[in-house]
């Protein structure tokens, strides 16, 4: 897998401004960069917690990941992000441990990664992102 | 607050022997100690990720927390945890921001810790717990 860490949490929200006032004000994280990712239908604002990062996920209408996650479950805890050394590497052992993916290639995420997503029904009901790259 | 960064991602399951083999031999956590605590109601398997950690949670029985969350939501994702300096300060400063909160003083937690747990209609749905001390 070439695991790294946790890359980041990420957390579905109805009100993006709201929610990063509150991770900014009340718990301390610190506000970082803000960016639509077009192919996820999503505008992601980071936030940093030391080493880590909380992602707060903002969808671009209802009909998206985030948006159908948020008229089912509510807003809250989205998915889990694993930083890897090779984005598609990790997605091929995964497949081959019998990990049903959405991702078969990886995608372009946000500032610069690459990333690709393992279905909650193989890894025990969290969704999880297995992310490479970037800043 | 006194942010340090993130403690932990905790995640409920449903058979803590194969949820540990599976985020230990897939996706290449460390396995770390297994703790049973009583004041939750729960057993606590630690699997490190880098700095961070992974804490799979087991219920004792049905009729607590996470025996409660597992009926109702299934597994996956169950809260996140928040590292900071002071658990009661942090916890104080929560209220003093108008956050409901889950414990008014901080309880035992695994490994030495000191928690108390922020309820997720404070939150944006996120249940949140404030860790101190420790390992």
């Amino acid at each position: 897998m070439g695991l790294r860490g946790i890359d980041h949490i990420a957390i579905a929200v109805e009100d993006l401004d709201a929610a990063t006032a509150f991770w900014r004000d009340v718990l301390g994280l610190r506000e970082g960069a803000r960016e639509q990712v077009e192919s996820q239908g999503v505008t992601v604002q980071m936030m940093h917690a030391g080493d880590t990062r909380v992602e707060l996920l903002h969808p671009s209408g209802p009909d998206t990941p985030v948006g159908r996650h948020l008229a089912r479950r509510g807003p809250g805890l989205h998915h889990l992000a694993l930083a890897v050394d090779d984005c598609a590497l990790a997605l091929e052992r995964a497949g081959a441990a019998g990990v049903r993916r959405i991702n078969e290639e990886p995608l372009p995420g946000a500032h610069g990664t690459r990333v690709a997503f393992l279905h909650p029904s193989g890894t025990g009901g969290v969704l999880t992102e297995l992310v490479a790259g970037g800043e």
